[in-house]
């Protein structure tokens, strides 16, 4: 077994893995549908979106490395880090459910990316600007895709309704986490690498009142709970992920078994 | 839980499914790898001959559908048959296998499928031309993609040396059954829908020695076993992948749960 690599704790490679790992454990969990939608042409789609996913989130585990100059590439970025040093939204971890809570899921999450990619653009760091601005038409077209998905569910049957309100009350608990702030936003604001993701929040609650106006449902009640994975600490379920993820790279290093 | 639908066994309809089955078995089995290729860059290649084979499986399933004339769409033809209407060579259905076997198996498939695909673009079914028109640039690429594989797992370690070689005296049990030909093929000659796969038996043959060549690797002896996918006669493993696809489009008919 392939031991684990530690992680510089400098806040650019943090804001970075933020970002990075969210879009590789949605990824996942999304690629859970690959050949169990029961509409190929969904199936496409949602392998297309985890395909971009991926792409995004090697992209940036590649620059994550480089800044932080300790010589590990995305792979290793990807592949060898403790459950700990994992930094994505709790809401991309939870476990795939039905095709509600993926649709409201990916709507949530692609309204987040899509804004953080805009303002990425303008980043300082011009390797950052240059994978926000292929990533930002990718986020476009998810957001898109699942919203007409929420319309569609919100709008149709009674069964399809009640679904997709379990999902939105289930999801909206997950919701706090992305505008929480901290010494990583705070350095990202100073050396202009990318936004506060707190500056997020207001334009991300008007695209989604929007979307749920469209679709008739309710927005949902605030509650007291904040999930953490942004600083690291997971539910239940990111183990079980990791170790999907990592089982091959751990016990053949290096190698492609 | 929904009944299976009856198929058609109309020789073009036949000639057809077993074009769209073999994508479609194929890209499920190369989609488990999402999320499970230790390197970032080769799951996302993977991910993506996956969704080129779904889209080409359907493509064709649909044109079955209309060539039917019963009213399936490509949808209930992809979920809704008995295991015996599926027409996949045995090939596509094994279990997937390490990433030696997913190689050499991508390799023997896309060789076959990008030779036939080269042929249907001259059917006199001007559908299925269109659809091989964009599907022969993907199975290219698709062979390119695992033929170079094959020479760097050939061309490598002992350890990658001896799993190709394991892997390519499996696969090679499988081959015969590609150019078999049956009174479908005939009717298919006839009516110009396409090439006998008989026919494609020497082209296959002279491309995958000059790829084993490459990589240094023996062609295996050939064995008297037939398997008989192509027939709907399958293997003990079809069962399984068809209650992973079918269980949803199953218990929730026509819905996306």
């Amino acid at each position: 077994m392939q031991a684990s690599i530690a992680i510089d704790p400098k806040p650019e490679v943090q804001y970075l893995l933020r970002i990075g790992d969210t879009c590789l454990i949605l990824a996942q969990r999304i690629s859970e549908w690959s050949g169990h939608a029961p509409i190929l042409e969904e199936d496409i789609a949602l392998s297309n979106t985890a395909l971009d996913l991926i792409g995004q989130a090697r992209a940036v585990l590649m620059h994550a490395g480089q800044l932080e100059g300790r010589g590990h590439d995305e792979d290793q970025l990807a592949f060898l880090r403790d459950e700990k040093d994992y930094r994505n939204l709790t809401l991309a971890e939870l476990p795939r459910g039905d095709f509600a809570f993926t649709v409201v899921r990916n709507t949530f999450c692609a309204t987040l990316l899509k804004l953080l990619w805009e303002r990425l653009h303008d980043s300082a760091d011009a390797e950052l600007a240059a994978i926000a601005g292929k990533a930002v038409k990718e986020a476009r077209y998810h957001q898109q895709h699942a919203a007409d998905w929420m319309v569609r569910l919100g709008d149709s049957t009674d069964e399809s309704r009640r679904r997709v309100e379990r999902a939105l009350a289930e999801a909206w608990l997950y919701v706090p986490e992305m505008f929480e702030s901290d010494a990583v936003d705070a350095a990202a604001k100073t050396s202009g690498l990318g936004p506060s993701w707190s500056e997020l929040e207001a334009p991300w609650r008007a695209e989604i009142q929007s979307i749920l106006q469209e679709a008739t449902l309710a927005e949902p009640k605030a509650a007291a709970f904040r999930s953490t994975g942004k600083r690291g600490l997971h539910s239940e379920h990111m183990g079980y992920i990791l170790a999907e993820m990592q089982h091959l790279q751990r016990s053949f290093p290096g190698g492609v078994w």
